[in-house]
């Protein structure tokens, strides 16, 4: 075998559109799961809170990870600010290839994030009729956020709104700030 | 936010680092949830055909979908063969990372894969206790090969061996092939 990608023009679609489809599949497998569990009905509250918890889990442990690989060469990070824009930017840029479209604080540890395309609601971004699975889509995302802060020393409490897709906006709400 | 990680120096972890954290993360989720099914006791063996059918089957999903959006603006192979050599360069190297190391076929519908250090291994490649494990995380990446070529127009079989970490052999036997 020869060396190939590089030279062959191949547009590589690139691991984070992998990321994103293993990320999709996940959800459904834990959506026909639970269709299965509640034996056809409709699903109880908690079974549903049961499965966003479980993604929300999944995304903690692969934020925190994630980061972890991502800074072990970096100096220490100033301040929450910079933590936060870190995770914006480089972060983001990473796993999304994007970076976030807007950022807002209050300065007292609330902090607002928005991505105008948000790469996984993508795939799901076709038709209002999916708005209502909205949470089964950012649950692992949340995690993600709140695993990759807990790992740069932030604890916090992330939410996720989504009005219209892809659009989605962030509420990181740090516990204990030092700002 | 001004643009970043062009810039920044910062060296990206890559989206392929989180496929990786991902997949590692979803196993270690079916292994809990086998653990929890069963009351505590050892898992039977339906239970651990049960799990690796669904890895393999998320597997399958994600590789149709992924080669789907890699080749759409391809012209057709020509051959088995070059279906083959895509799969161990160019969806390797753009999912792992890297190429294959060893690409052996009979030229009768088998195809020996090698990998020396297969990159969904890697994370339990620290030691040899893992190795009785092994099958969880080749089920999954066995179906994103399957997954592939279906969408490539092959149907095969596709099994892995795993002899030390994190070197793994897949053996894809087509069925019905065209050489």
């Amino acid at each position: 075998l020869q060396a190939a990608t590089a030279d062959s023009g191949i547009p590589a679609a690139g691991a984070e559109v992998a990321f994103q489809f293993l990320h999709s599949e996940l959800v459904s497998f834990l959506l026909r799961e639970q269709l299965q569990g509640g034996g056809g009905g409709p699903a109880t509250v908690q079974q549903c809170r049961a499965q966003l918890s479980k993604l929300e889990t999944m995304g903690f442990r692969v934020g925190q990870a994630y980061v972890e690989k991502m800074t072990k060469d970096l100096p220490r990070f100033r301040d929450d600010l910079e933590i936060v824009k870190f995770l914006c930017k480089d972060f983001w840029a990473s796993l999304f290839k994007k970076q976030v479209d807007n950022l807002k604080t209050n300065h007292q540890g609330v902090y607002v994030v928005i991505d105008e395309k948000f790469s996984l609601l993508v795939p799901m971004a076709r038709g209002k009729q999916y708005l209502d699975r909205c949470h089964l889509y950012t649950a692992f995302p949340c995690g993600l956020i709140r695993g990759a802060l807990t790992n740069l020393g932030l604890r916090a409490i992330v939410t996720a709104e989504v009005e219209e897709l892809p659009r989605v906006k962030f509420q990181i709400q740090l516990v204990q700030h030092s700002a």
